[in-house]
């Protein structure tokens, strides 16, 4: 199995509900430090997983989407803890969205699946990993 | 498949039996900066894995009993190789039975596993995985 | 010279006043990864620079004073933009109150100066640094 | 299952054949650091995955035969574009190779499996992982 | 005194000449990861070093004229040994030659140094640090 | 002013006395993660600080004098806190020495200044600058 990953961030404010979330139930942000990995069985013709150059920058379109807001004031986030295990979760189905919508190349089809690794400190980090 | 982790490290002294360890056989040390992750295929009701404050209170807790110390005079060690691998799974073990005894909450008993990284340098790590 | 060192991390919500900042007006958020150091020309009679515990624990309470908040909201900022450098001198000046206040220890009394460093993200941070 | 993994680095010039590789048609270089993870269900008599020491002599040899040089005048590549995830196969191969000469002891034997990880930067990584 | 920095990177091959480079003289290539500070006694009107977002797009411009490139071939570097330190002096130099042009600026004219690291692996890299 | 930095890492065993190490006052260890800075104002006639092969190979040698030992045993530092900032000065002075002694190269006889960083642990670490 092989995989190819690319680096990028986002810095947004958010808030959370919840008793577990102690003092993060206030307003307050995060800079997410955001690996996008792609996988699959074999290489393609070009003899690479994915084109490194889209994958990052359809990762910073989808990163684009989200940076420098306030997550509490996006339709997309009501009523939604935008924890950063589920912000993983967002940003690897918005990348599956775009490999599937050709984004990525026709190559990138023959995906098997992608990993998002949401870093939001230097001690703590998540992760979602999903098949395409 | 979702996953959080929490860093957090300890120091200790230690040595090894075995010519394979050459000169680690000597008395030394080592900083092993941990790396423990949560697994779960869903989300719980908080939309988190698990808490992270109190999964890096344990992890704290765990290494607080094994922090500053020299392992070869801890009773749980004699005679054991306390190599970076089999710490991950001391570490490991002891978390997963944090998770059983509910330290890490209520939502902590849908987790699916636990994954300890153990880094001794910049050059070497060690990882054990296993199910709850 | 002497200096060490001590890393921690404090999570806000913030914006920016200044067409410059762009897109950062909105409100928006960051983690900043907090490295703390402290100089001093000869080491004291522990053979030390300052007692590391009482730094990491003096830094994390000046940290604790911002963490999880809209800076936005803060009376300390009210119309001044809390840009990465800037609020690297907050902590420094922060921290150097406490050292003259003895919170550091008798022997931190000796030290000569603070640097605070700042990260952002993997790509960007900022330094302040001052004499004490 | 556990795995240790060894970290080390080779320096190489290589260009690619294909337009979706843009400007990295031209002869071009790249420092890859490689991460080499061995797996096993079980630690061997020793208490460890693989002789640390061992794995990282056996990584440094396969990399040496490959560090300085320009790829693309190395008849093992001939017509081969040599991208990240390709060396991370070559460097994983070779690897497997001597585990079966035994070169890594004969503990190694009880592997299953390796991973190889080689970072072209900060911002991008690919890897190849396979039994053994 | 502050400073702020920004990261990018650039990747060439090349070859040195000297028998100090030892196998260095053949072919290779490195990836230079860049860290690019800027540093100034006060802040400017906008409570900031500099726009970093301008810094990284000069410094992004700055890397372009040198990457993907055999710098061997470069008529800049005709008999000169790019090594990691001569080329942090390089790109200093240039963006140096930014700053002055206006690039980075009204407020950037203000700025009294830079320095510029070259990270050329996990174990070894070089800066050149020069006045404005 | 040029700089060049090589990495590498000792492993040991060592205690404190003072009241102020707290538990560190129990045997304990540490992975030292070592960073050798050497500093120059102009290149030499190969257009480095140094060579970075010697230098890393000095640095290994005396980290090898240090490495796998308990330094509560090593007659150097009888009656010595080995502190972080008090290694760091050790492995300063020690590659001082070596400098002086040619074991550098003759060129290595312009260098200006040495800094020495210890890192015991992600989140702390001290230094050593000193004249040549």
């Amino acid at each position: 199995m092989f995989s190819v990953t690319v680096r990028d961030h986002f810095m947004v404010a958010h808030s959370f509900r919840g008793e577990v979330f102690g003092p993060a139930q206030r307003l307050h942000g995060a800079t997410f430090i955001v690996d996008a990995s792609f996988r699959r069985a074999e290489l393609d013709a070009d003899n690479i997983v994915v084109d490194m150059g889209l994958a990052g920058q359809e990762l910073a379109a989808v990163l684009g989407d989200l940076n420098y807001r306030n997550l509490d004031d996006e339709p997309d986030f009501t009523g939604v803890n935008t924890s950063t295990e589920a912000l993983a979760k967002v940003v690897a189905d918005r990348l599956a969205d775009r490999v599937h919508a050709g984004a990525l190349g026709e190559g990138a089809r023959g995906l098997d699946g992608i990993t998002v690794t949401l870093h939001e400190s230097h001690v703590a980090w998540a992760s979602y990993e999903r098949p395409l």
